[in-house]
């Protein structure tokens, strides 16, 4: 079977099945063994059931091959034995300097004309283009490129990654990078193995070559229960999402829309703005096209004066002359022609989409689209095509991976698909300007470890080697302290500070803006009754006062130390609205100060701390300060696995916010 | 063209062309004029130019006909003099007792075996089914028609509404409601007329019979500047899903939803539970769906441990046994009626999607269908198929279609019309529950008329009318009274009171928690002098000092006065948040107390009043009584256009909300 295909697609090298039992197959000589090949292959596919890959990849790597791929299952995939198995045939590759695709995959083909290799499964021989592709599951890449012949979307490189024993994402990532026959990369991933090495490379192709992803499996594993609000919030969901949006790839919704966006990179340059022109026969499928522009990130172009001049002398009464274009029902192949001319070249225009729906018995599709083709192909603008009228052979497609005209079945797509690559285009030029930060995950935190709640004595003198604002306090379990305390500061709030109590406000354990020496020591009596009986007997009351800080915008900021991905960071509004709108951004750390700023303007709330209703806006320098303070301290302090500051208190007279509380969980050495 | 079509279908009727110039047109003998016909038609469609419609309404009228379709166009689509000839068209049809479809349509067809009329100029015969079609767009009706081929999506009955001069798309709505070809009724709608009478027909139809909506148009038209938060809250798409909502329609976002959702419940019944279970033969695609499911209301069914002991008995070792059901590549026809079978018995599970990736060569999807067939015929739950390997012929469609199965490209469009159908099956229940409520737009509210402000002292007198709380308050421009009033009510906030400022707070005109005459006769000096600078000469400031209403959960309560849907009520989170998280719900007015409680559970703060924090919870009916006498004083008040409660502060130790700002716009009667 897997002979059948290679030799389906014409390979420009030599093939030598090895086999001990045949003296051909598919009429190729077949040899007993590696070492009685006539000459050292560039590549070894290996198609042996598992417990004979071993000995197999030992020959090979006698015989002076250095690239394999390893089809067979059987490994880590299955377990313990499986596992082990793996581990050995790594060791095989590593010590004998080879390299290796899989186990357990289903191969990669090549159409480029100079190779025309096909070492997969594949049923069906692979459409040539440009779109590489990197899949986790062999099977859904089997499906894409079945679905892609009916589409006529080309592929210029697949490879099914299997278990990624040896030869990585990242790696693949970069070899397609290099791969001139590859304008646009594709990925569907169900799983992210080594962040930091696929960041770092995709960072660095991002600025010149798109990437999509489609990433399956967004149903959250069972984690530990989270003590912080940022543990609580940051769901492996949405970490991946904004790991992805940090890795400048764009991420795919569904399966259609990752087929489509495909098509759309593969076939067109990208657009220089998103002022888009739609040109159709039928008002409805253009008012759907409208309808979906703006969740896209796109516009209606406005057409200039002289441009809607000309196309109302040459459209009937009835035609709408101004965007979307509206040729009505009687337009044909020639009408197509001269309105596209004439919008193509109106200065406000950046891209255009244009619609037909069966046209007149006096053309079709097909004619339209020869008569498009010229002016298109010479025309600098981007342009997609909707297509509701396909005929039973499908022929219009044909037409337009001959013309690599993106053709979609249905406007909503092809406007989601034009949406990516003007979301593209702004990745790039981000990327362009930025040197990407990257570092390993350096962190030790045993998952099933012992964790503490650290006391607010610690988390104080940590923020405080950071300059990290906390309101003024002491610590104390005197009464003259307090009072000592309020002379000097005024208004003051009291509660308890020993860790083991949780819900303090629930449980009446906090006492605010108390402004007097007779509601400080009526708190006071209070609070060490209450808490006396909270605590375990022996622990004795702490109790917090701090300074009152005035009403203000309150924000969170948080850390959760992530097994997958490292140092998460967490930012929004806080307070009692953080569970509530989950107004909270994230980042995997590091984070550069203008990744800092772009994370403030991402909260929905930011306008609060901006020019909301008249108030006189913060300096936002003084919030990215804390933020970058805060991501070094929880990045340096090895044993933190989550914190949170919240709230963080901004006053509208105050030059910079305060920390009014804070949690910190931390590994227990022990 | 159009006789070509009609002969195209074998009508079961006689048809009579009508035409001075023919004797014959395909072979059907044509008469010179309408009195010349040899008998009177049971419906007459009109294909004349404009100018000679209404002669030939006369004609029809005096022949005894009682059914008209007018395709022609060039009436109130056009402009103003079309406008008048549509009037005087339709004031004939009156006159004459005549019922009519259009003018300015593409027709209607109807597939039932006793009737096989295709009165439409679709270029293909559409394929009969038991979808009814209710089309604004002709042009979008045929692309719709086109599409239905290839995925052999069957229509009972379609028609072009045209400009409704006489029959309205609710008419439609009730006679696709009595055809019993008819399972599932689906529009394609730009705007919606007669709201009132459109919801009555919905309402009556939707216990029994699914309306799907696919509504196009929504970049909001520009409107009068909106003086409340109601009103820069309620764009006309908001307003448009409320109101579908509360139609009981099922609105889709996009042509495909559209169309896979019209499939799936033309093929199937609907669902008892939610409870979905997968079988496949790649693991990919599985995990595409399962991802899809939350997001459509739907769960993974967890199959019984006796379902997964059968299936590890038939099923390789490498297979998954629990739900997705990865039977692995290796799985044919057999494997897939024997899984099939198995899952299906369990009582855990509601609904079956089956997912054939390219199988082996061994079987085909074709012979996994036939093999299915039976067994899902005799089921009661409801099947649905992803095939991701149709043939080019796409033989499998048709079997799907002969089979009455459901079948989609990809996953997700699956588990999307799955979860539409579950949605219906809860929507059927709600309004078989409840008999809708209904009334026509009462109000004359001229758009381009004059409004005012009204003054605090008749906001004030209207809410007491209707028992609505505000915080107490007097107004005056007497220092005294305000310290008078301190003396009763303790703490108190001041503000200017005349309704020419806004941004009051922005402007220093509000004082909040004020508690001893020092500070009050402070704040009443400042706010003569900075209202005086304000107020135009000859208005003297007037004073509203309020109670000062304690922190608490912060609502707005609104109302808006629409042109198009009629009183329009909003619910939310108030305050400064309004605007920032838009955290309202709207509905069309009346609602009952059962939609009023629906209201504040789908506000997402809705937690704030519930058990949030453990604070003690508030007692919700009063809230509702709060709401259900807001919408009886908007709408018995001819003159209101715009009305915010905001904020309603509801305060934890309160036994209800209060009022403690509000803004009125009227009408003003010059």
């Amino acid at each position: 079977m897997f002979l059948d295909t290679m030799v389906g697609m014409p390979y420009t090298g030599r093939i030598f099945p090895v086999n001990p039992k045949a003296d051909q197959i598919n009429n190729l000589t077949c040899y007993p063994d590696v070492s009685s090949l006539p000459e050292v292959p560039d590549l070894a596919v290996i198609l042996l059931p598992k417990d004979f890959v071993l000995q197999s990849v030992q020959d090979l790597a006698a015989r002076g091959v250095q690239r394999i791929i390893v089809i067979s299952a059987g490994f880590r995939e299955t377990g313990t034995p499986g596992t082990e198995l793996e581990h050995k045939l790594l060791q095989l590759v590593e010590t004998n300097h080879l390299r290796m695709i899989g186990p357990n995959c289903m191969g990669m083909f090549n159409t480029h004309p100079d190779v025309m290799l096909n070492a997969t499964f594949a049923p069906a021989q692979p459409w040539p283009g440009h779109v590489g592709f990197i899949s986790q599951s062999g099977a859904l890449g089997v499906a894409i490129l079945e679905f892609s012949k009916s589409l006529q979307l080309g592929f210029s490189i697949f490879v099914s990654t299997g278990n990624k024993a040896d030869i990585s994402e990242a790696e693949l990532l970069e070899y397609l990078d290099q791969d001139d026959n590859t304008t646009v990369i594709t990925l569907y991933q169900e799983g992210i193995d080594r962040p930091a090495e696929f960041r770092k490379a995709c960072a660095n192709i991002v600025s010149h070559k798109p990437i999509l992803s489609l990433k399956a499996g967004r149903t959250s594993s069972g984690h530990r229960a989270a003590s912080s609000h940022t543990g609580a919030l940051a769901a492996d969901e949405v970490i991946t999402d904004a790991f992805l949006r940090q890795c400048g790839i764009i991420r795919c919704q569904t399966l259609q829309e990752f087929i489509d966006a495909a098509l759309a990179f593969s076939r067109q340059s990208l657009p220089a703005g998103n002022r888009l022109a739609i040109i159709t026969n039928s008002g409805g499928p253009a008012i759907l096209a409208s309808d979906a522009l703006e969740k896209s990130g796109l516009q209606l172009a406005s057409l200039q004066d002289g441009t809607i001049e000309q196309l109302r002398r040459i459209l009937p009464a009835e035609a709408a002359c101004n965007n979307p274009v509206d040729m009505i029902a009687s337009a044909i192949h020639d009408t197509y022609k001269n309105v596209y001319t004439i919008v193509e070249k109106d200065s406000n225009v950046d891209i255009v989409l244009v619609i037909i729906v069966k046209p007149p018995t006096a053309t079709s599709p097909e004619k339209i689209i020869e008569e498009l083709a010229p002016t298109i192909q010479a025309s600098s603008k981007p342009f997609f095509l909707v297509l509701m009228a396909a005929s039973t052979d499908q022929s219009e497609f044909k037409l337009c991976h001959k013309y690599s005209i993106p053709v979609f079945s249905y406007p909503e797509s092809a406007v989601a698909a034009i949406g990516k690559m003007w979301n593209y285009q702004q990745i790039k030029k981000q990327f362009s300007a930025v040197s990407p930060t990257c570092q390993p995950d350096r962190k030790q935190i045993d998952r099933n470890g012992l964790f503490d709640q650290a006391s607010y004595a610690e988390i104080a003198k940590r923020c405080s080697a950071y300059q990290l604002p906390l309101a003024p306090y002491i610590l104390t379990h005197e009464l003259p302290d307090c009072i000592e305390f309020h002379k000097r500061f005024g208004r003051v709030v009291m509660k308890i500070a020993n860790p083991q109590v949780i819900h303090k406000s629930d449980a009446g354990l906090v006492f605010l803006n108390l402004s007097d020496p007779g509601t400080i020591t009526q708190a006071y009596n209070q609070l060490i009754d209450r808490a006396s009986a909270l605590l375990p007997s022996g622990v004795s009351p702490s109790i917090l006062i701090q300074q009152m800080v005035p009403a203000g915008v309150e924000l969170v900021l948080g850390y959760k130390y992530d097994p997958l991905y490292g140092d998460i960071l967490m930012l929004g509004i806080g307070g009692i609205l953080v569970e509530l709108y989950k107004d909270v951004v994230f980042r995997v750390l590091p984070v550069n100060t203008q990744e800092i700023k772009n994370m403030i303007s991402e909260v929905k709330g930011h306008s609060l701390l901006t020019a909301y209703r008249r108030l006189p806006a913060f300096d936002l320098e003084k919030l990215v300060q804390i933020i970058d303070r805060f991501s070094r301290l929880v990045t340096d302090s090895t044993d933190i696995v989550e914190m949170d500051l919240n709230p963080l208190i901004w006053s509208s007279n105050q030059p910079s916010p305060v920390i009014v509380d804070c949690r910190m969980t931390v590994q227990n050495p022990k």
